[in-house]
């Protein structure tokens, strides 16, 4: 995992509505090995919630509002990246992502309900996640373990101030 | 995967505040090959999404509000089947799935962001999507995908009045 870099472009975020499900976007990609989150919108508590917590449970997570996508889109390409947009109507995941995982440089684009039909033109993947409706959170969630082969599970997060011991029953933490 | 019985148990649901993530919770259980879920509160706008969803899109996906937690998950284990709490304090994924894979009927409890302590005793495995908090959706999906072992990607749904056909760019669907 320590060459690849990924970064997601969440799109369509409703200030208030979305909120919840865009930190959960946002918090899902840290744990499982993305470098951060741009948000082409303006929403300074959903960038404060997801700082915090990378704050205290370690790493480097990015966080920034008020991200143009298209231009997003455009400079990572020019920097030699790729981008995937994960979408029911893209092709299904098990039959795209060997295509994918030799590129080492990928911005995964989220989007909220309503998607502009640009955006599966600029990406160079339109990758689903099964073809049914479901969730963003989970489709990025299922994409990054694929992508990975499952490495980000020993992910480590230097700096953490907190820590799990994980338990079969209860809740076991220590202070770093 | 036929053999197999999963259901989702939803604990600490808030109606207003939890009612989209909830929905994600389910979509993604019925997308990745759970029977169904109970949901622990009164939230008929919840269920009513979900079974639209799955009458749109097939199979039998039930989705049950107003139930007892405790008696679910007492009825679960009379039955012979076994139950699974996704919490950040349990045992990581990739240490104890393969304790989990062999139980045939499971139970996945999915709590909101207060979880009562009773829950850790009442469950048969404390499991941890990676230890880092993030969210309950991505969880339930990375469990279910190991679960499983990714055969839920080629999941039917008898009975679907509309199917996307996957496509590399833009969006085609079939009316059934």
């Amino acid at each position: 995992m320590t060459n690849k870099e990924v970064a997601i472009l969440r799109i369509g975020h409703r200030p208030e509505r979305d909120q919840r499900v865009t930190t959960h976007v946002a918090l899902t990609g840290r744990a499982l090995g993305a470098a951060g989150m741009y948000l082409a919108a303006s929403d300074k508590g959903v960038v404060q919630s997801v700082l915090d917590v990378a704050e205290r449970w370690g790493g480097q997570f990015f966080c920034e509002d008020n991200i143009k996508w298209r231009t997003c889109i455009k400079d990572w390409k020019a920097a030699g990246g790729k981008v995937v947009h994960l979408t029911m109507y893209g092709i299904n995941l098990p039959d795209i992502i060997q295509e994918i995982r030799p590129c080492e440089k990928l911005l995964v684009v989220v989007g909220a309900e309503k998607v502009p039909g640009e955006m599966y033109g600029l990406a160079d993947y339109n990758v689903a996640v099964t073809g049914q409706p479901h969730s963003e959170i989970a489709s990025l969630a299922l994409f990054l373990d694929r992508y990975h082969e499952g490495k980000e599970f020993g992910h480590d997060f230097p700096g953490a101030k907190i820590r799990i011991i994980p338990s079969r029953a209860g809740k076991q933490t220590e202070e770093l």
